[in-house]
């Protein structure tokens, strides 16, 4: 089993889209830049939405070329829909994500399809993506619980995704959107997936919701996974719900994947420069786990010594 | 495997052992009651240590008969050297946790004593306990890194255990006393100890201090422990050292089992009048992960639904 990571950095994406604060396209860049400096190779940076529904995100052509285009980085569009498909093609992306929820309701409110119409647009995108060689990566949101139909079986996330790899996505990403999961039905989820698709196929997307992130991604890592989303200093969530954190902590992923014997490339002392800058530039208070014990050990004069 | 675990709840011990603030003995023995009103049967409420070294615990004898004598609870006496068990023996407990520290210059600072002595001193202690019909649970600290030599082998933990075993010792608790462990860590030290002895003979001690505490309670829940410590509210760590928190949060260790489809028979949402005392009592805000959330819910005036 390999033990180098893929950490696939949402802090633009998926960090920034429900702040109350839109963030400008230069900082979104300079974000990215510093994110890159600390190790960063994956990043999904925009979302090819209409404006009206998320205006933060609505910079995504202009921010594409400010981005740092050092070789070897690799970047993700998430695209809702066929239109959205064909911007982030026309913005160069060689990868796209596309979102699959595993209920009507959740469906409907995303994207204002049913469950069956949204998995038909998911299929015409990731043949349309076939045809002009763009890879894709097909999220099943809600993978573990739907925010409006409570707790999901272990089937409903497996049968879609079987059903998007048998469309021909090249990656399927199995989500806690709302951070309701736990370990164990993670290793129910993903143990078979991994048997019949290949642990190297899957990306683990978690919220730290309920602080649980953690022990789903070690799950995940036990069973072999090497895909992980995450954001900078815990960015995303609710921005009015105290203690409703985001997605897992980029820096508190690396932490736990490095210190169980894992590459990830990044390094966390690099990666608070981002985080500041993220901080600042959402005006709330960011940073995972690991950043307060670092804190706390240098604030007692101490240098924290983390591996 | 059993799907019943259990929580030790070390919050009155080693919680407030090292908090600046003494807790009277009254607030102690209420603090007990609560614990015990949420469905707490496990409870290590004293240690019997030199008033002098410990001023926090110097009730140990008061406290005994205030703690809530209902059937079906289990107490155990933290004790340091032979004359520590004998108090423990004298004030009733049916079960004694000794301690041993994995280095040398850590037994030195918690005992005054070589490693080579600290395991000859258990020894002595786990035949008389053996004589007096009273269970033993032997503490391997800083199985997992010393906080003066840094991270430890598996192997010492391993062998440590084993010679407990072999001088009679009824349990082994693997502790990671300082915080420093990781889950892949738990695993290699865990698995053939649980090949060796079984699983039912083993308690897992953890400090949330770089938030992977979760992370490696699943990964011996996983492997089929099913003891744990715990501390109310994450009671514990340096009240100096903002972020360096204590033990993991007995309500975040209740929510994560239960989550995963394991019997606790604690309930969190009672635990909060617990926390509550015991943040008022130590002067310092407390509370796991879990709270934070279920408060972030009733601040948005929805009741926080855990399953």
């Amino acid at each position: 089993m390999s033990d180098q990571a893929i950490i696939n950095e949402v802090g633009l994406r998926d960090g920034l889209q429900n702040q109350p604060v839109t963030v400008d396209t230069d900082t979104k860049a300079q974000l990215a830049r510093l994110l890159v400096d600390a190790g960063m190779r994956y990043l999904e940076p925009v979302s090819f939405v209409s404006p009206k529904a998320i205006p933060q995100m609505a910079d995504a052509a202009a921010l594409t070329p400010l981005l740092p285009h050092d070789e070897g980085l690799h970047y993700t569009a998430l695209v809702p829909n066929l239109k959205g498909y064909q911007l982030a093609r026309d913005a160069g992306y060689p990868t796209v994500a596309l979102v699959l929820s595993t209920t009507d309701t959740f469906n409907q409110r995303n994207l204002n399809m049913s469950l069956e119409q949204a998995a038909q647009s998911c299929e015409a995108i990731i043949a349309a993506a076939k045809e002009d060689g763009i890879a894709t990566r097909t999220y099943i949101a809600g993978s573990f619980a739907c925010p409006y139909d409570g707790p999901m079986p272990v089937t409903l996330p497996q049968k879609l995704a079987a059903r998007m790899f048998a469309a021909g996505s090249d990656e399927v990403a199995i989500a806690d959107t709302i951070g309701a999961g736990n370990p164990q039905q993670m290793k129910d989820i993903m143990a078979p997936l991994i048997r019949e698709f290949g642990a190297e196929k899957f990306y683990v997307h978690l919220h730290d919701t309920r602080g649980l992130a953690a022990a789903m991604a070690w799950a995940a890592a036990d069973l072999g996974v090497r895909r992980f989303d995450a954001s900078v200093g815990g960015l995303g969530g609710c921005p009015f719900a105290p203690g409703a954190t985001g997605n897992m902590a980029t820096e508190d992923l690396v932490y736990l994947l490095e210190s169980a014997g894992l590459k990830t490339g990044v390094d966390v002392e690099r990666l608070r420069a981002a985080v500041a800058l993220a901080q600042q530039a959402t005006q709330r208070p960011l940073g995972g786990r690991i950043l307060s014990w670092m804190e706390s050990q240098e604030n007692q004069g101490k240098t924290p010594c983390l591996w």
